[in-house]
């Protein structure tokens, strides 16, 4: 039943989930579809898309799967648009890194019996810089896919059978599956990755106005200055969409490991350093 | 000139040196000691010494180099002692991640035409986790080894010459060599090492707090979040030397990131948000 599918962005994302369908053995048509040609011709070349296609909703009504592989707001931004030429027979399903919005746009747009499906989804991967040519077929491979579907939805039974075959599909590229509340999606991703990038971030930045006129000092931090600050290269043009559309939880992860940081600076000669590097064991060792 | 070497604690460092050594056609002797006889048992059948001492200050006197490779504390300990026992015929140098003390010590103990010589020396290179049993022939190929030796000192030509064998066999290890002050090498590892682990230390325990108790949902976080707390499995007892020997550089880098995570809180909404992007992308494109 899934025999056409659409990818609307080609970046590092949509490149790697075509080529990841190809690798999963998908047998179906791949149209391709991203903002600017040269992208979309990268994917093409790589065998992520089999053609290019210059309208996005046209080509999501040829297709029963339509994929929103693009930033957070241009996501909003086509689910208003997709609503009103699709039907019961497609799922539109997207990759963003917040859920709250989109999952609350999928509810007012999407996944009523006469409605297209909806399947808020958010494969926890990726790469510290874009780019179809970076796509990899591997790149879900060992990584968890979240999804933040609503139960109440009454989806047709078309939808709940196309919910069913990309879930399976998302499984078949190497990722475990996990379903969340679109809250606590956003809650738990401020800890466990939108914190990591802007800790980085803030890191990279303080070094490059303490230490980057030096360049080759960079070299003394040694592999774990470099892993500290990969993210660091991460762009602002994802990351600003992040921060908008999840500011409450980022704004309280913040501040918690700022309060953090504080306390390990009043205790670097205390008891309590020994209790700080305890607890930070215990986590890397489950 | 240099037949014989004493390792004096085999831990990650002082095994990766013996077998560095080896690897790098050294053909004399390698004598180590250990605290625990376990590590040096582990050292021995790995290849990286030839044999055991029990008595460190008899295998200092019967080398010509003796490497100190234990915490910082235990190596201003071995300072006093050493210096007492050696002469103008031996060379003492050190891998101490903190190096105005052990600096300050040499320039008291040693480095005099009669007394032994002293180089006070930095490889920075390690893991997470020590132990002999993860000793590595390579751990110092590509990285830098910095030394924080004092133009003033005058030395016997016994002494400039066992530097200078132990600067080309640093370098035949696959070193780069770096020459620094001994109060800026503090400051300069105070930002590029000290503050990213005690970074991973802050947000591993934090992490711990928040989401420790569902273990499952770490792996949301995937490789970002590995790396971003890898280092927070490091062991507080090599920390706590360092927290206490470098304290006030490691106070003002942790002070200045709480600032800049504080103006990245507060700008999540603002033009600010990609002047900090755009600052950490330039310190990870050199």
């Amino acid at each position: 039943m899934m025999e056409r599918i659409a990818i609307l962005g080609t970046g590092l994302l949509g490149t790697s989930v075509g080529l990841a369908l190809r690798a999963a053995g998908f047998r179906g048509t791949i149209a391709g579809w991203n903002r600017s040609l040269e992208a979309a011709e990268t994917a093409l070349s790589m065998g992520a898309i089999d053609s290019i296609v210059t309208d996005p909703l046209r080509a999501a009504r040829e297709s029963q799967v339509v994929l929103l592989a693009v930033p957070i707001y241009a996501t909003l931004d086509y689910m208003e648009q997709l609503a009103g030429v699709l039907d019961c027979e497609h799922l539109v399903t997207d990759v963003g890194s917040t859920k709250a919005q989109i999952t609350a746009a999928a509810d007012r747009l999407f996944n009523t019996p006469e409605r297209a499906a909806f399947l808020p989804g958010h494969p926890m991967a990726g790469k510290e810089r874009g780019g179809a040519n970076l796509g990899e077929a591997n790149l879900f491979r060992g990584a968890v896919w979240l999804f933040t579907d609503d139960p109440s939805w009454q989806r047709s039974p078309h939808g709940i059978a196309l919910v069913k075959a990309w879930r399976d599909t998302v499984a078949a590229m190497g990722s475990r599956v996990i379903d969340l509340d679109a809250f606590r999606h956003d809650e738990l991703v401020g800890w466990v990755s939108h914190l990591p990038q802007f800790v980085s971030t803030a890191l990279s930045a303080l070094l490059e106005d303490e230490v980057g006129e030096a360049p080759e000092l960079k070299d003394v931090g040694g592999r774990a200055l470099r892993e500290m600050t990969r993210l660091g290269a991460s762009p602002f043009t994802m990351w600003r969409d992040i921060a908008y559309t999840n500011t409450e939880a980022v704004e309280a992860a913040l501040l918690a490991l700022e309060q953090r940081l504080a306390h390990l600076r009043e205790n670097l000669r205390t008891p309590e350093l020994r209790e700080e590097f305890e607890k930070a064991n215990r986590f890397r060792s489950q």
